[in-house]
């Protein structure tokens, strides 16, 4: 398979590794900041890519891609925004690998910056099977959880478990004073992080990230006025409630074990996976891994998705399997 | 030295480990829950006090070692806030070691836990020198660094470093969905904590909780004019401010190296070694250990703090050496 790389920083160098090494591909690499080879000479034959360049010129890029990209070419990106990057093309599937270090750039790339990480893929109704098929393998082949989920869901969803963090994260700095303990520290370990790269998120994000601090102020003043009333029952309900929410979450994250195999034929036409993914991914099911093939005239298709074992009778039901 | 522990959970018990192993004290413990010896039999003779009882009851087990404790000893307690605590007692300084962990209990104790660890303590005008001094050289004997506060400037701080931590983190969590990142692993840590104990550090330090909180908000109203104007000039220029700021906080942490000797006569009155103390600790000025020498006549004394080389000639200027 020839795979390539447009931006080759940590992420769009790791995704270099990890297809060289992992998937034995044949790997082209352009970034305009280190000269070499250009966009089209990278796409020339290529079957995947990836668009790893700044959030500030993402959209340009991608479109740069697209227009050099051979007709059976699926382009993703590594953005960490993506409503903003809906395409309409069938060749175009947004992508977020939830994966980084505080180290940057192609020196610190590691084929196996993935593994085990949450891979979140946007495809819509245009996206094709087959295409996105593909990509779903590629990043599985990293080491990746691929997840889908609607463009819209992600930047709410990011929005709250990373953007927001980072901005509590500032706050809590410029209030600070004296000494600082352990808790302040792990809550403010991202402040400050790249001013350049944090601004770009912020805004292309910024509608999400409004949404939920006005959730966060509303919140806290809840809090502020069980404190000023004293009413203990509420705040030792409210200690508890985090308590158990954030078990939950981590117990989520954490799901392993067995997997199932859920089978079904589907018509081929543009979007019919991408919206059986987007289902799984709604439901909070993690698909680990898909197969994708076609009927010899091409009208249909069977497709296999892998989910965890206890869910697949959850999994047959949603995709109507 | 006698040494007494009253509450004896994980930071009572390695408070009793440290006094034993680090400065071969007699140690008495008393624990209610646990049985054993009385508050009485424990105080008899004793010339350092600590109560670590629960924070919801802890003003009545310091007014009871009080009614205990020898002419000559000094009372401290280790609460997470202070200005409630404050008593009218020449041999009463509250303090609040910034260590602990997720363990809890006694059998979790350790000699080691307040290595390095900053150790407040809030002595106020009526505290007697030689007490305060004594106590200042047993916490630095158990290997934390002791630092004299106002109690209200503490409960301020507090309330900034560590408490609305713990509320920012309950809010995230209740707003979080689907996969969690690193960052918002980071940020929640502490989310849940031990509901009833931080109901009580709630409820206790509410005024000046409630006070941040409110800087909070006004906060995120900037942050969010921001976003929602596309500003992305004050949001990098807020981004880089948290940076610098988190760098500076650290590196205050951190500083270490050669100590210096400031030197100097003082009357021997009540409060005037406190107010040395806290004048230094309001410069941000570590004393890493203090001596007292009362003259002959017990009408002088000549005291000595040791603080950081760099830091000396400051030192000495704020403390009128």
């Amino acid at each position: 398979m020839n795979v390539a790389v447009v931006g080759v920083g940590l992420i769009g160098g790791s995704i270099a590794l990890a297809a060289r090494e992992r998937l034995g591909a044949d790997v082209r690499e352009s970034d305009p900041a280190a000269g070499g080879m250009s966009v089209a000479e990278a796409l020339d034959g290529a079957g995947v890519a990836f668009v790893a360049a700044p959030l500030g010129v993402l959209g340009e890029v991608v479109d740069e891609v697209l227009a050099a990209a051979p007709a059976d070419c699926v382009v993703s990106d590594v953005g960490s925004v993506k409503a903003p990057l809906l395409r309409d093309d069938e060749r175009f599937c947004g992508g977020h690998p939830l994966a980084g270090s505080e180290q940057r750039g192609r020196e610190h790339a590691r084929a196996d910056l993935f593994d085990g990480a949450t891979w979140y893929l946007t495809p819509t109704s245009t996206t094709g099977g087959i295409l996105l098929e593909r990509l779903h393998r590629v990043i599985a082949g990293f080491g990746a959880r691929p997840r889908s989920i609607d463009a819209s869901e992600h930047d709410r969803m990011l929005a709250a478990v990373s953007h927001l963090p980072h901005v509590l994260a500032n706050v809590l700095v410029k209030e600070a004073r004296g000494a600082i303990g352990p808790s302040f520290r792990d809550a403010t370990r991202v402040a400050g992080a790249n001013p350049p790269l944090w601004r770009d998120i912020y805004l292309a994000n910024r509608t999400e990230l409004s949404r939920a601090i006005g959730a966060i102020r509303a919140e806290l003043a809840a809090v502020d006025r069980a404190l000023l009333e004293g009413d203990g029952e509420w705040l030792e309900d409210w200690q508890m409630f985090a308590a158990e929410r954030r078990r939950e979450l981590l117990e989520a994250e954490g799901a392993g074990g067995a997997l199932a195999e859920v089978r079904m034929v589907v018509p081929n036409r543009p979007g019919v996976v991408a919206e059986l993914a987007l289902a799984l991914g709604r439901e909070g099911i993690n698909i680990h891994d898909m197969s994708l093939s076609p009927s010899a005239d091409n009208t249909r298709g069977e497709i296999a998705f892998w989910v965890p074992e206890a869910e697949a009778a959850r999994a047959a039901e949603v995709v109507g399997a």
